[in-house]
């Protein structure tokens, strides 16, 4: 009976049983007797983890069709993934977030490092966004919104299917309300001080991220009086918090009309609509023309979206950090603050901090690195992942 | 007479004058052509550095007695460096610092960060501590007062020569007032709503290190109601931040009484004394006698001295780290958070992360990483000296 509860896949000889053992919740498709058994199991299904001696190691989320073929849920091989047990995994995530948080506005599971891998949920007050990106959570989408409504008390649930994360495992894209109603419109979320607006159904473009959030407090506690210039900025993540920690002037550049359009709207909500501005368009071209028009900044942030998501990427990505940061460091005034921000899985803190560094160099600058951040305590990671650690935000002083 | 102005010395074919040039501020004694002449300098003689070719590099202090030969003062090989020329650059570390902190309490010079290599200074209030650890700034230390008055107003200067870093430049160990009166009895010192309290008199054992302020921050923040460990306490740097954070009750643990002493002072101070107790003894014994004891607590913070201060410790230090995990992990309440700092320039962040959640596996337990933090912006780093990143604070949640 307990032998039939679950199939069992087994790890080959060469595997690294002992990394496995000692917490890396990834099962790689090499390291996997991959028999015709196994093969044929359906993406989602549950099965023991065997090591090479049959002995069983735990209980794995099984896809064939990814790299990533077992991703561990639990130590025990005979652990029920019922209800009640991501109600325990969500009740120890919220434990965490309300210890560190005085309003429901956070990441409230961040995948493995919350031990539901390949699951992330946002949290916006009474609404809360699901990302099942690991197919034994797309199976159980449902169970995963009955067992957060139980935990949190959320009124709505938000299915995001999004993320590029869903392609590698061959699931689709989809956006979808799975409990309570749809909010009307884009939510006010505070973080920092200031009021930003997600809309959370306009997909990855319009939503919020909150693993800025430390990173964001340290740009506003520099920008006192400041002129400040927030490139890629999304829905005014850096230039409204440092508006409402008392910048004097704020300008966001970004691509997406509809990102800008809600950071208007957030600084109004903020109360700081006098002392902001936008414009529309090439981060790389905007930077360019605002030192062709003499444009000088106390403090610069630039945040864009993954140059290296990949290995392959690596050497373009690291390449286009160093000529963001080249770009960049003439619009800042002497003694003013360059903030240069990477969320590339790829491009490790050194690599990053090299082009970094080099960029401003090339623009005849020299610079104190005067903060090394990462993203905040509500993004949790595996110690064995360390390459999870993907959000590397620098603060030069030039 | 520009070229008498200063004494040459030259960099040999093989040293890495292209590193120099992108702002590397050190010039090692294998890289330069040590000539009678350049050997007979004088510590803390200025000399224009030159390259293979014999171009001027810039100005640097020489002190033919460390590895370290020549520090780079300033890349203009005809700078001036008198006390106006210190005063621009205690103006510019300032400037950073009033912009960071309400109150006048914070390392004001971070040596090469701030562009004055070998000098740091921290500034309590109306006393200022410096530590002049290079030979140059030795031979200037009247200078260097007069000019920290001028920029900073402080009335106290106190000389504090005690740092290891003065014996690798041959420096004496000393302790003296060089301006203004010695203060009478340790100083109250406001930092994360704490009142800590700092005897500048005492040398190493009894004043304060500003460097954890932002992981003192992060550990008041998950200590509601918490019940506190503080290992290698010192003055109280955590357990006085968490309780003032609203810690239900903290015991802090050092081997130094004098230290504890101050500890439960500034515990009164900041009204938690209460809440407030102390256990003087060895930290390996102390943590294996709690476990003894069947104590438990909601945060373990361990905090200590450098294990592995030079590459020749790293092995034995990274063991010592591990030891501390193993040892620690045992008293961290389910769902608990375990801080474990490291403050090793040998130990990089990687080798300190795998040494710790090594101890903490030992010890039967798992964690997700929650933060990783290093030493505040009132330490700024050269981005080419990396190794410079001293302080290493891992937060796990268990």
């Amino acid at each position: 009976m307990t032998q039939a509860k679950y199939p069992a896949i087994r790890l080959k000889p060469k595997a690294n049983a002992r990394a496995i053992r000692h917490g890396s919740p990834w099962v790689y498709d090499n390291e996997l007797v991959l028999d015709r058994r196994t093969k044929s199991l359906q993406a989602g299904t549950l099965a023991v983890l065997e090591d090479e001696g049959r002995t069983a190691m735990g209980l794995v989320a099984v896809n064939p069709g990814s790299r990533i073929v077992g991703r561990m849920l639990d130590r025990d091989p005979e652990a029920e993934i019922d209800q009640s047990w991501i109600e325990a995994r969500l009740s120890a995530a919220l434990d965490h977030r309300t210890r560190l948080y005085s309003a429901p506005f956070y990441r409230l599971v961040h995948a493995e490092g919350d031990r539901l891998p390949g699951v992330v949920i946002d949290r916006f007050g009474d609404v809360a966004v699901l990302q099942p990106n690991a197919a034994w959570a797309d199976a159980r989408k449902e169970m995963i919104a009955d067992a957060l409504q139980r935990v949190t008390g959320v009124s709505t649930v938000i299915l995001n299917g999004t993320s590029r994360a869903r392609g590698l495992e061959g699931l689709p894209e989809v956006l979808e309300v799975l409990r309570g109603a749809a909010p009307e419109g884009p939510i006010p979320v505070p973080m920092n001080g200031a009021t930003y607006m997600a809309d959370l159904m306009g997909g990855q473009k319009t939503g919020l991220y909150f693993d800025q959030r430390p990173n964001h407090a340290l740009a506003a506690r520099l920008a006192q009086g400041a002129r400040v210039l927030d490139v890629f900025s999304h829905v005014g993540g850096f230039s409204l918090a440092m508006l409402a920690g008392g910048a004097a002037s704020a300008l966001a550049v970004d691509g997406s009309a509809p990102a800008l359009e809600l950071a208007v709207q957030g600084a109004d909500a903020s109360g700081v609509a006098e002392r902001f501005a936008t414009r529309k368009g090439d981060a790389f071209d905007t930077l360019a023309a605002l030192a062709e028009e003499g444009e000088v900044f106390d403090v610069v942030i630039c945040d864009p979206p993954a140059f290296a998501p990949s290995r392959k990427t690596l050497d373009p990505g690291l390449r286009a950090y160093e000529r963001i940061a080249r770009l960049a460091a003439p619009l800042v005034a002497e003694g003013g603050y360059l903030g240069l921000c990477s969320c590339s899985h790829a491009a490790g803190l050194d690599a990053f901090r090299a082009a970094s560094t080099r960029g401003i160099g090339k623009a005849g600058r020299a610079g104190q690195l005067i903060h090394t951040g990462f993203a905040g305590p509500d993004h949790p990671l595996l110690p064995q992942l360390a390459e999870t650690g993907y959000l590397k935000a620098l603060f030069y002083r030039l």
